[in-house]
């Protein structure tokens, strides 16, 4: 698509080269040519003088560029329509592509959905009913549970286990508020990379972002019913119980272990070794080799003893009560 | 159905006239002609007089309505089994029910099941291995995942997207606890609508009503791992983060946004515009405008001065102590 | 397999007949004739002098055993190893296995599967797509709900109810870690019962042990989204709402109530007819009767006064702060 093109269907105004081919969204330090990218907020303004980006989506706010500008109110908006017009769209015919690479000693069960452009590597088992989308990879020796559902382009390691049922590459939560108070979705095209020796369990949702990757590294191992949001990227040999979330761009380092239930707020560092118990909230960056509890995680000596200064409570209350009396007849 | 078979059937204590035809079970206030409702809580004895049930379930406290009786010592467990005997089953068959109504544009992936008396819309498209039971109406340009159940007479709204592996339409939690402690199940037979725009995540639950619906309405977005359970009604343009849970007929107003793992109770209301903080848990009524966080949920700045004297409980104590003694040496 | 070609494919140094058959690994106490058994816990050493296995997977620390032995440095590897090594694999292939038993009176929907050794009892429902792997027997008068994923060996007792995308069977979250920090699966190839009368919502899992069983008994309800790991046992009648989560091996005794987002950590034991408030965490066993609330959970009526007298502190701290200048002039 032309640029010229791109303008016209995200209605902004066109400064510069309109004959330019462009065909991908990226982010704004990761485009280069052909790529269009956006600056929505003021903090991304420095970087905007160094982009390799062919343009670039803005507001009044921005004088120049060293690209081709695309001239909006809502940048944000024209992002998120910019990503829509800009990904090709795949369906799935039922049993395999012809279009597929599928090694001979894979083992597929019944009713296996494999797209176009899909790679299936040596020994792979897959599960019945278990979807394969458009330009998935498998590597060698990965079992696939059944009923997964693998969306576009999700890249799937040597050894990866997933139980049935997992969603790998299912869209990020983004949206875009429009001045109405409705939200416009922001397509969410990005990668999804699961590195080798990664055991992904039942009901796990594992998201795929607008732009950039949600990467898994190698060696992790995530429980049943685990939200991995978009753009997260988790460590090598970390543990992930059941019913644990990870908000958005937040980074797991290598070898943490997070108990049953506890989540992690957005674009934090959970550092590397970290150990989070059962229920608690990650609301911050947290220092590699420590142990938190709580919500908000506090180093988890802090918690237990507040946890035991609390159930002390009520009568620490009345101490205070019966102290204020005697300090009454004191006074007098 | 007739009422004396119907009698029968629940083993009641028919007063009336046995020749009437029943069709239906709803609730006290919602019935009309050829409904049947239930009085199982004393709470709702005044709108037995102005029901417009053809007959109402009772047992013996009650002396007269306006409309026939089923007297049982149970009428809790007898409505159960009077939505069960009033509810018509369909069976799905592979493909699509001859019996359906698919527009021409839309587009089904491999193994789609359709069942009789469906109507997907314009633009159109299903994920493959998707089933949509009988009486399910999907409006135009919805985009629904692969492996998604939706239930029987579930409505899906124009624009709607629901990603891989969502359930619409699973049976609500709902038993009646017989005398010797077993519970028996509730049919859950009511509806759920999904209105225009509305997204929904991976491995989300929007449970059925065992009467009445479940309702999401207009823009709102719903994230991963979601729990709505049955008659919850949630307004236009919210936002649920992923892990959310909402009990059953809680009504969750305009505008609220709910962050991951976050909760409500069930039969509150959270008014328009609330914000709720990551994990907390809605244990009553919000005001509209209003942000929470905490556990049970109280204002954000509350619960923010309370997190900062609570980690420094433990010097408090100490506090006391040493003051306790100071005043020990004033009285001697 | 004997037990030499055992020794060889786990690389352990093998004492006692190699000429033993060893078809099956389970626990120390389990155990019989033709099994494995193994010693990674010195805790378990007293136990070893009584076991009645054919063989067991010991380190340098044990001297002797009444049966043969496999040396190793690391057991639990071993352990795992041994399990992968003695469990068959089945393929499920698209449709009903002829070597299936299905009763004539047993309705399924489109595209189900059925692997081989399935039995299927008089008047079972299945929806489309759900899969049900080799040696699964479902007991008559069962609902499955469709896209549901039944592994392999799993009991479903009479009149259960397994709401849509439920998976039954999944591998629990078992892992060896090596000496270089990466983390070794442990096959988990127990059994999972699930008795009469017993409902499973939507996306809930129940995973399979590595060996003994998962069991959910007679009568119990769950609803939505909740975990139950490997080789929780489950009583009679419980009700566990959406969103909970149960750690490995914890025990629910009967008449259990936990609310919506409840969890309890693995190995304690929650009595008969404990009420779990929603949100707590149990962190130790529970007596029977009693009703908790809070992380940790306490008793309910403590958990209130904490919560309330919590609320005051801010204006606790306030009094204290007070007193200690009125304590300060009073020493002048």
């Amino acid at each position: 698509m032309t640029l010229a093109e791109l303008a016209e269907q995200l209605r902004c105004r066109l400064e510069g080269d309109g004959t330019i081919e462009v065909t991908r969204v990226a982010g704004i330090e990761e485009a280069g040519p052909g790529d269009v990218t956006f600056l929505a907020n003021s903090k991304y303004l420095p970087k905007l003088t160094t982009t390799r980006a062919s343009a670039v989506i803005v507001d009044d706010r921005v004088r120049s560029a060293p690209c081709a500008l695309l001239r909006t109110a809502q940048p944000y908006v024209a992002f998120a329509d910019a990503v829509a017009a800009l990904t090709p769209r795949f369906q799935l015919s039922p049993g395999v592509s012809p279009l597929a690479s599928v090694d001979p000693s894979a083992h597929l069960d019944a009713d296996v959905a494999v797209g176009p452009f899909v790679v299936i590597g040596k020994g792979v088992r897959i599960g019945a009913r278990t979807a394969l989308h458009a330009h998935v990879v498998v590597g060698d020796s990965a079992k696939i549970g059944s009923d997964c559902a693998i969306r576009e382009r999700v890249q799937i390691g040597d050894r990866v286990v997933l139980q049935d049922a997992a969603v790998i590459g299912s869209d990020g939560f983004g949206f875009a508020r429009r001045a109405d108070g409705t939200h416009q979705k922001i397509p969410q095209v990005g990668l999804v990379v699961i590195e080798d020796d990664v055991e992904i369990g039942a009901h796990t949702a594992v998201d795929r972002p607008a732009v950039g990757e949600t990467r898994i590294a190698a060696g992790t191992k995530i429980d049943n019913l685990v939200q991995i949001a978009h753009g997260v990227k988790i460590g090598r040999n970390a543990l992930l119980a059941a019913q644990v979330g990870i908000a958005g761009s937040t980074v797991i380092e290598d070898d943490v272990i997070m108990a049953g239930q506890s989540g992690a707020t957005g674009h934090v560092r959970v550092g590397k070794g970290v150990k989070v118990s059962a229920k608690s909230a990650i609301t911050k960056d947290i220092p590699a080799g420590s142990h938190v509890a709580g919500v908000p995680a506090v180093p988890v000596a802090e918690w237990r003893e507040t946890v035991v200064v609390a159930r002390r409570l009520p009568a620490l209350r009345q101490s205070l009560l019966n102290l204020v009396e005697r300090v009454r007849k004191l006074e007098k």
